[in-house]
């Protein structure tokens, strides 16, 4: 980022000399309350674990899975209909990434790293780590250690009382469950803020939930039943990482890392968030290797599973495509806007195109873009200034299609 | 550990089932006011970042710094005169063995793992960590940017009335700078205590410092003279980062990272702990695997370069030998009476006995011991009950002295 793309490139770490001076003078200074918001987030989303405490998610001593690289082929790729950008280097600073990969059919066609992301650099996924509590909870199905049928107080029966008692498992996977919850990231008011400070992301106050556990406890319907509206929860991917630890009689961290991340061929280890409980943040705490993330992408694209690498069940990695519901997501949302057969399921956002397209999405501008009949996978991961924002959101869209576009 | 040695084996971190259960129950819930005594700490000290923010160090992306294995020759290897144990196996299991190897002519001879750890679980090393600074400052001296003779107000002018302030970088390095400091681990009133509260070890008071820079600014001399005395306090090691910070404009983070782990040919990514302004933890932070804390052992074994892998400038390695002064240390202190002609320097206790063996120690039973006229390095890193015992200190002396007499 020595020479700016265009005047209006976004300021990097280095430029706003964040987490430098010893110790940081307030300005440069990211703080456990200032750490998700932009421009710290230019810096924080690399470091993470300087932010939460961390557990380790161990690699294991098994093979890489290796990705063969093809670069030539994209070197200034120009892009069509994209609102901020006519080429992919300019749409790439425009978004401000910090990551990005292109692989297709097999190969990595592209990969560039901005804002001093290196290759071994991980970064953390937010959303995304839904798509891997997705995934987890196939491993657990097939195995007939979780039913899909049962409901979470079968599980954990603390939750009996709470919103999430009489959900099935089914509803956690798919956000079908209904609960009292504001998803207002900006909101100091909202749940979703509320479920930071229980578990470590946000400083925390005197009233708070010690952690996550007593925080889920504590959510309450809304008075719709359970299965009838996709309602987009954070915290109800964290009731699956509960019901998952419950049904294993393992920790998610441990889950994660044995029968996950341990067999994707990962080549470096991940990291995930942990509660004062020692409860993994699963609804968003996960940092990865860009290159990691890609093969976790390159396996769902191949059915879950390639020569010996697994990411889930072979007959698990499609079943988004057959249980999302279109019908049961709000057609005001932007998401349906753009995407009218669109549907969520099992962590995953399916577009309904006719190229089978899914995607892992997090604030800030994280995705793991999946088009099955293009065999494409695309990974971005960024540091935007806010973590919802339509326009960016828009751009994101518009670009991935431009390189769908241009590659087939 | 499913078979103990014997009867009174201490139990393991799944024997008490630590950080089992989803919440843990109380008895097996490991906290931030728990983690660092027995037995929570059978699970801790392989879970650190679990606790406390870290930084990750990176090993870079050149060769790992291979060690060859010719294990046969130490199996069941008798050891004589150590008051706790007959067999190596024995002393290991007495002595809350975490992880244990020995390098001998450049080869491993034995590796053994206990207690859930693995080749791949980073330990914490507590006061090994000093070593590392001690490496570090190695390093800085030689590229002419840090001054050993130079006093820390040159580098660090807030420090002009601490206790610090008039003391050289040496009396830092060497650990003879006079400061009021209590370093009793178990007195809740102590320095040490607090200082852990300031770096996020322990769970905050509200009238302490918010981060380990001021609480070190805040501590004053006690009225005897720099370099006068020996004095083994774990905040003159944090100044001394703090002047490594201040001499090159790089965090302490990323001069590890840099100048050190990802030059040694380290095998696994390391950690080292920060508070809320991102300051690391130098003098008891550090997490590595059994094997990297061997690699960087050896290379001090071969004045600290070997084939291009690097830990010290060549002309570093044995400065301890030469700067360590007996005389300034109390002849009634434990280290003292072992070894009458012991002194300290640079992060190492140099035992001056004929072998040259000299050693970095951390509270609860890490040890990386070096006798280079054996071509030996012992790695050890446990979970024993409580930071000092002399009796385990004494039984950790006495079983390194028999295997270095069986090897030779």
């Amino acid at each position: 980022m020595k020479t700016p793309v265009s005047a209006s490139s976004p300021a990097t770490a280095a430029d706003l000399a964040l987490m430098q001076g010893a110790p940081p003078p307030p300005a440069q200074h990211v703080t456990l309350a200032s750490w998700q918001e932009g421009p710290h987030n230019r810096w924080s989303f690399q470091h993470a674990s300087e932010f939460v405490p961390t557990a380790n998610l161990s690699r294991g001593d098994g093979p890489v899975f290796e990705l063969p690289t093809d670069l030539e082929r994209l070197d200034g790729l120009a892009i069509r209909g994209v609102a901020c950008a006519s080429t992919l280097e300019e749409f790439l600073s425009e978004t401000y990434t910090d990551g990005f990969l292109i692989l297709h059919e097999g190969r990595v066609r592209y990969e560039r790293y901005l804002n001093g992301m290196t290759p071994a650099t991980r970064h953390l996924l937010h959303s995304i780590s839904k798509s891997f509590c997705g995934a987890l909870t196939g491993e657990f199905v097939e195995r007939g250690v979780v039913e899909l049928d049962a409901p979470v107080r079968a599980y954990v029966p603390e939750l009996w009382d709470s919103a999430y008692g009489d959900a099935t498992v089914a509803n956690l996977l798919d956000m079908t469950a209904s609960v009292r919850f504001s998803e207002d990231y900006t909101d100091p008011a909202s749940e979703v803020q509320a479920q930071d400070r229980a578990a470590g992301w946000r400083p925390r106050r005197a009233e708070d939930p010690e952690n996550s556990y007593l925080f889920l406890r504590a959510l309450v319907g809304d008075g719709r039943p359970h299965g009838s509206e996709f309602q987009y929860c954070s915290a109800t991917t964290d009731t699956l990482a509960w019901v998952l630890e419950r049904a294993t009689g393992c920790r998610y961290t441990d889950l994660f890392a044995d029968a996950l991340w341990s067999r994707i061929g990962a080549e470096h280890e991940a990291s995930i968030t942990v509660d004062s409980a020692g409860f993994a943040f699963a609804n968003g705490g996960v940092s990865t290797t860009l290159r990691d993330l890609a093969r976790f992408g390159y396996l769902m694209l191949h059915g879950g599973t390639v020569d010996g690498f697994r990411a889930t069940p072979p007959n698990w990695a499609a079943r988004h495509r057959d249980n999302g519901d279109p019908s049961l997501i709000g057609s005001e949302i932007d998401f349906a806007v753009a995407y009218p057969n669109g549907s969520y399921s099992a962590g995953w956002w399916c577009t309904g195109d006719a190229a089978g397209t899914y995607y892992g999405a997090g604030i800030y501008g994280q995705f793991l873009w999946i088009v099955p009949e293009a065999s494409l996978v695309i990974v971005k991961l960024s540091s935007l200034p806010r973590p919802l924002d339509p326009a960016a959101t828009r751009d994101h869209r518009e670009g991935f299609h431009a390189i769908v576009n241009a590659l087939t």
